[in-house]
């Protein structure tokens, strides 16, 4: 394999020391950027860019082009499992993600087939494959999957919730059918995210999206010992460099000291939280991730330098601290705020 | 006035005795209730019946015939303020609550009248007083409003959103025009308030739904401190009783200390936090108010009365503990259900 010109987005996962702190964006290959949204007006949808291993890697590279960016994240969906679980996965028009198939009892959990990763979602791998090549060692590829409760949210609601009725109600209701469905997204998530590290992922993310939406006991019962289970069955090396993990649930700030217990390298941190506080929490067991709201972007270059500068201050570390916003950059946001972003993170120094 | 003949919500805020743990449900009058969807029919629509005293009265009432509980609220809305302002509050289908007109600069919040409480808002005043006789003093009558900046998202979105984009933009980019925004609503939510009392609301309580949304800075300037300045402004007496006041971030489980320190008697809590937690950090200066996940009413009887049973004795107080969910209940709920839940609630013998 080629040799890595930029590690320091590893090296800071793994709190080993770092020239400068390491930035890259949740959602930087996107609808925010003009190129992106030309090759889609061309491509066709979402999925038909997912699905393209050339098309992926492209949008990929993107934002790379443009920003002093640390590492690049595959260009995929959170819920290609589900998808090839037979769900039928679309996409409509302001409603975001739906899908086709709804899941409402244990015969229908059983009913799922664990997919193969080489197999139905081998386009996921064609992706890791084509781009870590194209990458040629210039930053780390991140690879990624939803976490198992935020896709069991997405198959029995069948598409985005704001009251997590069904959902919920199936967890209060038929604990045993939930627990069933999370068990089996959970090994294959571990395959998934596995067979993306074979195919050239050098770091995995688990985005937990709703696991905020729970109540302390069912975080831990329904989102956590799902996330902790994955953890355990990654494969942790490859290439002869450890290979770190990073658990993300939005909203879940009030539980980092149980999230770094499950053996990740890193977690995310949404804005909810100063990250001076988090280290001070989990400092000591994990690397942290974030965590400027991405609404900070709306605003003048001025104020988005002075707010990274701030949380890089607030981190207070030589190492250790990847930033990144909160959460996805949103579709509206100027492009030229974002170099302003990265640029001013890169341009503070660290403490020795 | 009449003597108030169940006084137990009162005396839980104030942490006074109480024989058994008073529960009262947020949105207990609404669309659950077959009764309250036959009256809305009938009626028109949702502000037609926040708008006439006696159809407001009637709806306040209907959950009380049903189910034994300790307090009874207002039917309004949070958004009747900016409504007051001239925004043009109106109800799109499966969209909720949308504004004609937005606020986008300081031009248009220097524009803004302060609402007389006796004048355009007279029509709230009206049916507290109606509702304050029919009760009769069977059980105290809550008063609420919006918080100024959960007032402020909706003014400045025009609607509900996902990502704050313009309001928060707005924060970031026009500091001075938001808190301008912000004092202008606190002024005028004071002046509610107070109007309320006076009319013959014997609690309020300030509902902040959007203040999880921000930073742990912004959540402080942008909500906390008008809060801070509501509760400093309002009359904390009223027929020789006590009006307690109740503070209610959702999602802001992290900050309970700096809202106890606000000076409200009690805060509400949503469901992400264990109330026993809540209670050791901040047991010693309020009383707490929640806080069951509302989707645990989609389950059996069983699991409601035991879910109940065990957020009771988490609290495990004889006093300070005022049983809610942790937010509004839901339209697709069997009210049957609820009458399980206050029953359970209230069968639950207190630590003496």
């Amino acid at each position: 394999m080629t040799e890595l010109k930029n590690d320091r987005f590893l090296r800071a996962l793994l709190k080993q020391p770092v020239d400068k702190t390491p930035i890259w964006i949740m959602r930087q290959a996107g609808r925010y950027l003009p190129e992106y949204r030309a090759l889609r007006k061309q491509a066709g949808s979402f999925m038909d860019l997912c699905q393209n291993a050339d098309l992926a890697c492209e949008v990929t590279l993107q934002p790379l082009r443009r920003f002093d960016l640390d590492a690049a994240i595959l260009f995929s969906d959170i819920l290609t499992i589900p998808d090839a679980m037979g769900l039928g996965l679309y996409f409509s028009a302001g409603e975001g993600p739906r899908f086709q198939r709804t899941i409402t009892s244990a015969a229908d959990v059983k009913a799922l087939p664990n997919p193969d990763p080489e197999g139905e979602l081998q386009y996921v791998m064609n992706a890791v494959r084509t781009i870590r090549k194209e990458l040629d060692g210039s930053v780390p590829l991140i690879g990624f999957s939803g976490s198992p409760w935020t896709l069991a949210t997405y198959m029995v609601e069948g598409g985005s919730t704001k009251d997590f009725g069904k959902v919920k109600g199936m967890l209060y209701s038929s604990p045993i059918a939930m627990h069933l469905l999370l068990d089996k997204l959970a090994d294959s998530v571990t395959s998934y995210l596995n067979a993306q590290i074979a195919a050239g992922a050098q770091a995995v993310m688990i985005f937990d999206t709703w696991g905020g939406a729970l109540s302390p006991e069912a975080y831990k019962a329904f989102s956590l010992d799902y996330m902790q289970k994955i953890v355990s069955g990654l494969t942790r090396e490859a290439d002869g460099r450890k290979v770190p993990v990073v658990l993300f649930t939005k909203g879940g700030a009030q539980w980092l000291e149980s999230m770094a217990d499950t053996g990740c390298d890193a977690l995310g941190l949404d804005w909810t939280i100063n990250i001076a506080d988090a280290k001070a929490r989990v400092g000591d067991q994990v690397a942290l991730q974030g965590n400027m709201d991405p609404c900070v972007l709306y605003s003048t270059p001025d104020v988005v330098s002075e707010t990274a500068q701030k949380i890089v201050a607030d981190f207070d570390g030589n190492t250790g601290h990847v930033f990144n916003l909160g959460h996805g950059i949103h579709q509206h946001i100027n492009p030229d705020n974002v170099k302003v972003l990265v640029d001013a993170v890169h341009a503070v120094p660290l403490r020795k």
